[in-house]
C-alpha cells in the first residue's frame, strides 16, 4: 500500500488500484496535470485489504470528492454494487476495467492472478450503478481533471455552446459533439440576432460563434460566454483559441502595421498590462460559469505550461491543447449529471 | 495562402487545408510535436486553387513524404480519387473531414461556404482509396509524428509485442490494442522459454512481458526488443515504462538502502554516465528497429519534454507519454501498411 503526496497541492481526487502505476508513475508530472491528487492506495493483488474496503471508505471521507479505480477483478461483487448505488449519486466514480479481453486477461493473470472476466458483465454493472467507464487511460486523467475543476456544477443537459476564433476548429468540435452524442443546437432567432450585432461580418453566430480573428477580446471571452450563459440554450460551453497574449504581444507590439489595429481594438490591453488580464479576461467567466452552473472549457493549443494557460488554470479554469478529449469527456460527463438528477 | 516554417528542422510532413488553423495554430508549440513539418498551405475557401491542385504537387514533390489534409467540401472529387489512388501506395495521406454532421455542416457553411455532404460518401471513398482517416485532431497530429519517424518502415502485419516494467499498464495496453483490432499473440513455447531465463521469477513472459521492477536496463531497452524482432512473431513493439534515469539516478544514487542494489544490476551505468546512457539503452534498438523493419514506441510517463524522453527522441525514437494514442494510430497504420503492400 503506498500512499502518494508529491503536488503543490493536495486535491479531493482519490484512487484505489489494482495497480502501483495507476497511483505513482501516472503523477511523476503533476505540473503538467491539474489533478488535484487526493488518497492514491495501490492494493495489489489484495492479499488482505481490497478495492471493495477502500470504496467503503472513500464514502465517508470528507477529503474525497471523486473516486477513480483500476480493477482487474473485483472479489466482492454484490457489496461493490451496493456501495457503487449509494455513492455515485454523490460522489461521481471513474473506473477502469482492463479485463474481458484475451490478452488483456492473460496479462492480469500474470498480474496480479485475478481472474478478470467477462467485460459485458461488468460493462451492464456500470452502467446500472452510475459508474463512469472508460478504456483509455488518458480519459481517465482527463475526466478527473475536469470533475476535478468543475468544483461540483454538473451540466444541466446536453447542450453545446461553441465559441472560436477560427472555422475549422468549430467544424471539427461541431461535428465530434454530434459523433459522441452530445447535441450543438442552432441558437434560436433572437440570439442569434444579438450575436450578430457584437460581431464582425464576416463573422458567424449559429452555433459555432465563429469570431474570426476579429480581436475583439472582451467579447470572445466575456461577453459571448456570459450571453450563452443567460440564454438558456447551452448546458456546456467550450472556447477554441485561448491563445496567450504574451506570445502575441512581445512579438507585435513594436510592428508598426499590427500594433495600432490591436491597440484600436484593445485600447484596454495597453491599460490593463499582461500580468493582470486574467482579471478582466477569465475571473468574471469563470464566476459566471459557477452561478450560472454552467461548465466552460477553454482550449489553447499552445504548451499547457504557456504563461497563458497557467492563467487560466490557476484561475481555476479547464484547459486543454486540443478539443477531442474533453469534448469525449462532456459526453461521459453529461451522462453521469443525469443519472445524477435521477438518482440524488 | 501561407507558408509556415517555425520549427528547428524543416521535415517531410505537408498538409493542404481549408482552415488556416490546421496550418498554424496546431504548430504553435513544435518543441513538444515530433512532426517535421514540410509546406503547410491553407486554401481557404478555394476560390483560384484547390486541395486537388495540392495533391498533384505533393505527387511530384520529393520534400513531401506525408500528406495531411483538411477536408470541408472536395469540389473537384473525380480527379481527386484519380490522385489519391495513385499516391497513397507511395505516400500515405492522413485526412479529416468534418463535413457529414448536423452542426458540422452548418459550421462548414458559415466559414468557407461549402456544401459539405454526406460523410458516408466520404467514408467510402477513403477506404477505396487507402487514406488514413480520423475525426480526430490530436489523432491526425499522432498519425503525422508516428509516420514521420517510423522513415518508411512499415508494419508487415498487425501482432504487437509488449514489454513493460507495470503490470497494469500491460493489462491495459493489451485489452486497447485487441478493442482497435490488433493482436497480442501468445508468445511461441520456444520464445516463452528463451524469455523465462532472462526474467525475475515474478515476471511474466508470455505476452506482455512484464519485467516487474526488475531493473535490468539492458535487457529491458535492448535484449527483450531484439529478441522479439528476430522471433518473427510481432510486427510492432511497445514498451511502457521508459522512465528517465535523470529523476531516479539524482534522487536515489546517495540513498544508502537503493544505490548498491542499482549498481549491482547495472554497473554499467556508472561506468556510461547519464549523458551517454542513450547510446548504450536506445540507439542500438533502434537501429535494429530499422533493420528488422518493426516499429518501436516507447512510453514514459514523464513530461515528452523531460531529458530521458528528449535523448529518445533525439535518437529518432517514438515517444508518447500514455500508450491509448499510439495504439489507436498504430491499428490504423497496420491497416494503411496492408494497402500499401497490396497496391504499391
Amino acid at each position: 500500500m503506498m500512499v502518494f503526496q508529491k503536488q503543490k497541492k493536495r486535491g479531493k481526487f482519490s484512487i484505489v488500484s489494482q495497480s502501483g502505476t495507476m497511483t505513482s508513475h501516472l503523477f511523476f508530472d503533476p505540473d503538467n496535470l491539474d489533478i488535484g491528487l487526493g488518497k492514491a492506495i495501490s492494493v495489489g493483488n489484495e492479499a488482505n485489504i481490497d478495492i471493495v474496503d477502500f470504496l467503503e471508505y472513500f464514502k465517508h471521507d470528507n477529503e474525497t470528492e471523486i473516486i477513480g479505480l483500476y480493477i482487474e477483478e473485483i472479489k466482492r461483487g454484490k457489496r461493490f454494487i451496493e456501495l457503487a448505488h449509494e455513492i455515485t449519486p454523490k460522489k461521481p466514480i471513474i473506473a477502469i476495467y482492463s479485463g474481458g479481453s484475451e490478452a488483456g486477461n492473460r496479462a492480469i493473470k500474470s498480474h496480479t492472478g485475478s481472474m478478470a472476466g467477462n467485460s459485458k458483465i461488468f460493462d451492464a454493472m456500470v452502467k446500472e450503478t452510475g459508474i463512469i467507464q472508460t478504456n483509455y487511460i488518458e480519459e481517465f486523467l482527463d475526466l478527473a481533471v475536469i470533475l476535478s475543476k468543475i468544483k461540483g456544477i454538473y451540466p444541466k443537459g446536453n447542450r453545446i455552446g461553441i465559441i472560436t476564433n477560427s472555422g475549422g476548429p468549430g467544424a471539427m468540435l461541431a461535428k465530434n459533439a454530434e459523433i459522441k452524442g452530445l447535441k450543438v443546437p442552432e441558437f434560436s432567432k433572437s440570439l442569434q440576432k444579438k450575436l450578430k450585432t457584437l460581431l464582425a461580418p464576416t463573422a458567424s453566430y449559429k452555433n459555432p460563434i465563429d469570431c474570426t480573428f476579429d480581436m475583439n477580446l472582451n467579447n470572445f471571452y466575456v461577453s459571448f460566454p456570459k450571453i450563452l450563459m443567460r440564454s438558456g440554450e447551452v448546458d456546456v460551453i467550450i472556447i477554441y483559441g485561448t491563445i496567450g497574449f504574451h506570445y502575441f504581444l512581445s512579438r507585435y507590439q513594436n510592428d508598426e502595421k499590427i500594433s495600432p489595429y490591436i491597440e484600436f481594438r484593445n485600447e484596454a490591453l495597453e491599460r490593463i498590462g499582461l500580468d493582470d488580464l486574467d482579471k478582466f479576461f477569465i475571473v468574471p467567466t469563470i464566476k459566471a460559469s459557477q452561478r450560472f452552473g454552467i461548465p466552460v472549457i477553454y482550449i489553447n493549443p499552445q504548451n499547457f505550461m504557456s504563461p497563458w494557460s497557467k492563467k487560466i488554470r490557476e484561475n481555476g479554469g479547464i484547459v486543454f491543447k486540443l478539443w477531442d478529449r474533453p469534448i469525449n469527456c462532456m459526453a461521459k460527463i453529461c451522462k453521469y449529471a443525469e443519472y445524477r438528477k435521477e438518482h440524488l
